[in-house]
Protein backbone atom coordinates (compact mmCIF):
# COMPACT_ATOMS: atom_id res chain seq x y z
CA UNK A 1 0.00 0.00 0.00
CA UNK A 2 1.22 3.49 -0.28
CA UNK A 3 3.11 5.04 2.60
CA UNK A 4 0.83 7.28 4.45
CA UNK A 5 2.14 10.09 7.14
CA UNK A 6 0.66 12.47 9.39
CA UNK A 7 -0.75 14.18 6.71
CA UNK A 8 -2.97 11.33 5.23
CA UNK A 9 -4.89 10.65 8.49
CA UNK A 10 -7.98 13.52 8.64
CA UNK A 11 -10.86 13.34 11.59
CA UNK A 12 -13.37 10.83 10.40
CA UNK A 13 -11.21 7.96 8.25
CA UNK A 14 -11.96 4.51 9.18
CA UNK A 15 -9.97 1.78 8.77
CA UNK A 16 -11.40 -1.95 9.53
CA UNK A 17 -9.04 -5.44 10.21
CA UNK A 18 -9.30 -8.50 8.57
CA UNK A 19 -10.14 -10.65 11.26
CA UNK A 20 -7.74 -13.63 13.00
CA UNK A 21 -8.14 -16.53 15.00
CA UNK A 22 -6.96 -16.62 19.16
CA UNK A 23 -6.16 -20.07 19.79
CA UNK A 24 -6.17 -21.94 22.94
CA UNK A 25 -1.95 -22.52 22.62
CA UNK A 26 -2.03 -18.54 22.30
CA UNK A 27 -3.90 -18.13 25.22
CA UNK A 28 -2.02 -20.01 27.17
CA UNK A 29 1.64 -19.24 25.96
CA UNK A 30 1.34 -15.36 26.68
CA UNK A 31 -0.48 -16.04 30.43
CA UNK A 32 2.48 -18.27 31.54
CA UNK A 33 4.77 -15.48 31.00
CA UNK A 34 2.88 -12.50 31.80
CA UNK A 35 -0.38 -12.85 33.00
CA UNK A 36 -1.01 -16.30 35.14
CA UNK A 37 -3.79 -16.16 36.32
CA UNK A 38 -6.23 -19.56 36.51
CA UNK A 39 -8.53 -18.30 34.16
CA UNK A 40 -5.91 -17.45 31.45
CA UNK A 41 -3.70 -19.74 32.50
CA UNK A 42 -5.64 -23.53 33.49
CA UNK A 43 -8.47 -24.53 31.20
CA UNK A 44 -9.69 -26.97 33.96
CA UNK A 45 -9.87 -24.33 36.62
CA UNK A 46 -10.92 -21.67 34.25
CA UNK A 47 -14.20 -23.37 34.72
CA UNK A 48 -14.91 -23.22 38.13
CA UNK A 49 -13.86 -19.09 38.09
CA UNK A 50 -16.78 -16.74 36.85
CA UNK A 51 -15.99 -17.15 33.29
CA UNK A 52 -16.62 -20.69 33.02
CA UNK A 53 -13.98 -21.46 30.83
CA UNK A 54 -10.39 -20.17 29.83
CA UNK A 55 -10.19 -16.67 28.30
CA UNK A 56 -7.50 -14.03 27.34
CA UNK A 57 -5.34 -12.14 29.51
CA UNK A 58 -6.72 -8.45 28.66
CA UNK A 59 -3.52 -7.63 27.80
CA UNK A 60 -2.99 -10.15 25.32
CA UNK A 61 -5.95 -8.95 23.37
CA UNK A 62 -5.06 -5.21 23.34
CA UNK A 63 -1.86 -6.49 21.55
CA UNK A 64 -2.91 -9.07 19.46
CA UNK A 65 -5.41 -6.59 17.85
CA UNK A 66 -2.84 -4.38 17.54
CA UNK A 67 -1.09 -6.62 15.58
CA UNK A 68 -3.86 -6.87 13.36
CA UNK A 69 -3.75 -3.07 12.72
CA UNK A 70 0.06 -2.83 12.09
CA UNK A 71 -0.28 -5.64 9.36
CA UNK A 72 -3.04 -3.22 7.39
CA UNK A 73 0.38 -1.33 6.88
CA UNK A 74 -1.05 2.07 7.68
CA UNK A 75 1.08 2.65 10.54
CA UNK A 76 4.42 1.95 9.21
CA UNK A 77 6.04 4.44 7.41
CA UNK A 78 4.72 7.04 10.17
CA UNK A 79 4.70 5.27 13.56
CA UNK A 80 6.64 6.84 16.10
CA UNK A 81 5.26 4.79 18.91
CA UNK A 82 2.56 6.46 21.66
CA UNK A 83 2.54 8.44 24.54
CA UNK A 84 -0.87 7.36 25.61
CA UNK A 85 -4.38 5.36 25.89
CA UNK A 86 -6.97 6.26 27.68
CA UNK A 87 -10.45 4.56 28.59
CA UNK A 88 -9.11 0.74 28.18
CA UNK A 89 -12.79 -1.09 28.46
CA UNK A 90 -12.82 -5.06 28.33
CA UNK A 91 -16.55 -5.79 27.73
CA UNK A 92 -16.79 -9.17 26.86
CA UNK A 93 -14.15 -12.20 27.36
CA UNK A 94 -12.38 -13.34 24.23
CA UNK A 95 -12.42 -16.97 24.70
CA UNK A 96 -10.32 -19.54 22.41
CA UNK A 97 -11.35 -19.49 18.80
CA UNK A 98 -12.37 -16.69 19.11
CA UNK A 99 -11.64 -14.48 15.57
CA UNK A 100 -10.91 -10.72 16.17
CA UNK A 101 -11.10 -8.02 13.93
CA UNK A 102 -10.49 -4.27 14.81
CA UNK A 103 -12.07 -1.41 13.89
CA UNK A 104 -9.99 2.19 14.28
CA UNK A 105 -11.58 5.90 13.30
CA UNK A 106 -9.39 9.14 13.47
CA UNK A 107 -10.94 11.55 16.31
CA UNK A 108 -8.22 13.97 16.53
CA UNK A 109 -5.18 15.06 14.67
CA UNK A 110 -2.78 18.23 15.33
CA UNK A 111 0.74 19.30 14.61
CA UNK A 112 3.22 19.21 17.02
CA UNK A 113 4.02 22.77 18.66
CA UNK A 114 7.53 21.61 19.58
CA UNK A 115 8.76 19.20 17.12
CA UNK A 116 7.68 19.88 13.30
CA UNK A 117 8.76 16.72 12.15
CA UNK A 118 5.80 14.95 13.58
CA UNK A 119 2.18 15.24 14.93
CA UNK A 120 -0.10 14.08 17.43
CA UNK A 121 -3.25 11.57 16.13
CA UNK A 122 -5.53 10.64 18.30
CA UNK A 123 -8.38 6.79 17.13
CA UNK A 124 -10.49 5.07 19.05
CA UNK A 125 -10.50 1.69 18.72
CA UNK A 126 -13.25 -1.20 18.72
CA UNK A 127 -12.32 -4.63 18.54
CA UNK A 128 -15.15 -6.69 17.93
CA UNK A 129 -15.28 -10.56 17.74
CA UNK A 130 -17.16 -13.17 15.32
CA UNK A 131 -20.80 -12.25 17.02
CA UNK A 132 -19.96 -8.61 16.11
CA UNK A 133 -19.92 -8.06 19.38
CA UNK A 134 -17.16 -5.23 20.96
CA UNK A 135 -14.68 -6.94 23.15
CA UNK A 136 -12.14 -4.08 23.75
CA UNK A 137 -12.46 -0.27 23.29
CA UNK A 138 -10.49 2.64 23.30
CA UNK A 139 -8.82 5.58 22.41
CA UNK A 140 -5.12 6.28 21.79
CA UNK A 141 -2.30 8.70 20.89
CA UNK A 142 -0.44 7.94 18.08
CA UNK A 143 3.08 9.81 17.76
CA UNK A 144 3.49 10.10 13.90
CA UNK A 145 5.99 11.80 10.82
CA UNK A 146 5.14 14.69 8.56
CA UNK A 147 5.22 13.61 4.93
CA UNK A 148 8.98 14.19 3.96
CA UNK A 149 9.58 17.64 2.11
CA UNK B 1 1.54 -14.56 52.31
CA UNK B 2 -2.01 -14.30 53.89
CA UNK B 3 -4.70 -14.30 51.42
CA UNK B 4 -6.16 -10.82 50.69
CA UNK B 5 -9.71 -9.51 49.67
CA UNK B 6 -11.84 -6.78 48.73
CA UNK B 7 -12.00 -6.01 52.44
CA UNK B 8 -8.57 -5.98 52.82
CA UNK B 9 -7.39 -3.20 50.21
CA UNK B 10 -8.05 -0.03 51.80
CA UNK B 11 -7.76 3.37 50.26
CA UNK B 12 -4.15 4.57 50.76
CA UNK B 13 -2.49 0.97 51.14
CA UNK B 14 0.56 0.78 48.97
CA UNK B 15 2.45 -2.06 47.82
CA UNK B 16 5.79 -2.28 45.86
CA UNK B 17 6.68 -4.91 43.87
CA UNK B 18 11.02 -6.04 43.38
CA UNK B 19 12.91 -5.11 39.91
CA UNK B 20 12.98 -7.74 37.22
CA UNK B 21 15.33 -6.78 34.29
CA UNK B 22 13.28 -7.28 30.84
CA UNK B 23 16.52 -8.44 28.17
CA UNK B 24 17.16 -7.93 24.76
CA UNK B 25 15.80 -11.38 23.55
CA UNK B 26 12.39 -10.86 25.71
CA UNK B 27 11.73 -7.71 23.85
CA UNK B 28 12.25 -8.82 20.15
CA UNK B 29 10.59 -12.50 21.46
CA UNK B 30 7.19 -10.11 22.48
CA UNK B 31 7.66 -8.07 19.26
CA UNK B 32 8.03 -10.93 16.47
CA UNK B 33 4.42 -11.81 17.53
CA UNK B 34 2.54 -8.32 19.05
CA UNK B 35 4.66 -5.47 17.62
CA UNK B 36 7.16 -5.31 14.99
CA UNK B 37 7.45 -1.83 14.83
CA UNK B 38 11.26 -1.96 13.70
CA UNK B 39 12.33 0.03 17.23
CA UNK B 40 11.09 -2.79 18.86
CA UNK B 41 11.96 -5.54 16.42
CA UNK B 42 15.37 -5.05 15.21
CA UNK B 43 18.28 -3.49 17.15
CA UNK B 44 20.00 -2.42 13.93
CA UNK B 45 17.52 -0.36 12.05
CA UNK B 46 16.36 0.91 15.50
CA UNK B 47 19.46 2.87 15.97
CA UNK B 48 18.26 4.99 13.18
CA UNK B 49 15.15 5.77 15.06
CA UNK B 50 13.87 8.75 17.12
CA UNK B 51 14.84 6.35 20.00
CA UNK B 52 18.19 5.78 18.61
CA UNK B 53 18.16 1.76 20.00
CA UNK B 54 15.92 -1.21 20.43
CA UNK B 55 13.38 -0.30 23.23
CA UNK B 56 10.52 -2.50 24.45
CA UNK B 57 6.75 -2.26 22.92
CA UNK B 58 4.75 -0.24 25.85
CA UNK B 59 2.22 -3.19 25.57
CA UNK B 60 5.15 -5.66 26.72
CA UNK B 61 5.68 -3.11 29.19
CA UNK B 62 2.49 -2.99 30.70
CA UNK B 63 2.06 -6.80 30.48
CA UNK B 64 6.07 -6.99 32.28
CA UNK B 65 5.05 -4.88 35.38
CA UNK B 66 1.50 -6.64 35.74
CA UNK B 67 3.32 -9.68 36.50
CA UNK B 68 5.32 -8.16 38.49
CA UNK B 69 3.05 -7.18 40.76
CA UNK B 70 0.71 -10.61 40.46
CA UNK B 71 4.11 -11.92 41.66
CA UNK B 72 3.67 -10.53 45.12
CA UNK B 73 0.57 -12.43 45.50
CA UNK B 74 -1.51 -9.81 46.88
CA UNK B 75 -4.54 -10.18 43.92
CA UNK B 76 -3.72 -14.16 43.58
CA UNK B 77 -7.36 -15.31 45.88
CA UNK B 78 -9.31 -12.27 44.67
CA UNK B 79 -8.76 -11.45 41.14
CA UNK B 80 -11.53 -11.46 39.06
CA UNK B 81 -10.49 -9.70 36.05
CA UNK B 82 -10.33 -6.00 35.66
CA UNK B 83 -13.19 -3.63 33.65
CA UNK B 84 -10.54 -1.37 32.58
CA UNK B 85 -7.94 0.93 32.63
CA UNK B 86 -7.51 4.75 32.22
CA UNK B 87 -4.59 7.59 31.38
CA UNK B 88 -2.02 4.68 30.23
CA UNK B 89 1.45 7.22 29.91
CA UNK B 90 4.34 5.68 28.36
CA UNK B 91 6.53 8.60 30.19
CA UNK B 92 10.06 7.42 29.23
CA UNK B 93 11.48 4.28 26.67
CA UNK B 94 12.41 1.05 28.50
CA UNK B 95 15.71 -0.38 26.80
CA UNK B 96 17.15 -3.85 27.18
CA UNK B 97 18.76 -4.37 30.95
CA UNK B 98 16.78 -2.13 32.12
CA UNK B 99 15.50 -2.81 35.68
CA UNK B 100 11.72 -2.23 36.75
CA UNK B 101 9.65 -2.47 39.52
CA UNK B 102 6.11 -1.43 39.96
CA UNK B 103 4.27 0.99 42.89
CA UNK B 104 0.66 0.22 43.66
CA UNK B 105 -1.42 2.51 45.51
CA UNK B 106 -5.06 2.01 46.36
CA UNK B 107 -7.52 4.97 45.23
CA UNK B 108 -10.59 3.82 45.40
CA UNK B 109 -13.26 0.88 46.93
CA UNK B 110 -16.20 0.30 46.18
CA UNK B 111 -18.52 -2.97 46.88
CA UNK B 112 -20.56 -3.99 43.95
CA UNK B 113 -24.49 -2.67 43.79
CA UNK B 114 -25.11 -5.67 41.11
CA UNK B 115 -23.14 -8.41 42.77
CA UNK B 116 -23.23 -9.23 46.72
CA UNK B 117 -19.60 -11.76 45.85
CA UNK B 118 -17.52 -8.69 44.53
CA UNK B 119 -16.00 -5.06 44.58
CA UNK B 120 -14.34 -3.04 42.71
CA UNK B 121 -10.87 -1.79 44.09
CA UNK B 122 -8.89 1.40 41.91
CA UNK B 123 -5.18 1.28 42.00
CA UNK B 124 -2.89 3.38 40.77
CA UNK B 125 0.32 2.42 39.49
CA UNK B 126 3.52 3.94 38.46
CA UNK B 127 6.65 1.08 36.77
CA UNK B 128 9.69 2.86 37.81
CA UNK B 129 13.31 2.11 36.11
CA UNK B 130 16.53 1.49 37.78
CA UNK B 131 17.36 5.24 37.98
CA UNK B 132 14.24 5.84 39.69
CA UNK B 133 12.39 6.93 36.75
CA UNK B 134 8.28 6.57 35.97
CA UNK B 135 8.32 4.78 32.74
CA UNK B 136 4.84 4.27 32.91
CA UNK B 137 1.77 5.23 34.70
CA UNK B 138 -2.10 4.27 34.67
CA UNK B 139 -4.95 3.97 36.98
CA UNK B 140 -6.83 0.28 37.01
CA UNK B 141 -9.98 -1.37 37.86
CA UNK B 142 -9.82 -4.66 39.88
CA UNK B 143 -12.88 -6.52 40.36
CA UNK B 144 -12.12 -8.53 43.76
CA UNK B 145 -13.54 -11.21 45.49
CA UNK B 146 -15.30 -10.35 48.64
CA UNK B 147 -14.36 -11.78 51.85
CA UNK B 148 -15.57 -15.70 52.32
CA UNK B 149 -18.17 -15.78 54.94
Amino acid sequence: MAELYFEDFKVGDRFVTPGKTLTEKEIIDFARVYDPQEFHLDPVAAKQTIYGGLIASGFQTLAFGFRLVYDTGILTAASMGSPGFDELRWLKPVRPGDTLHVEMEVTESRPSQSKPDRGIMRAAYRYLNQKGEAVLTYTAMHLLKRKPA
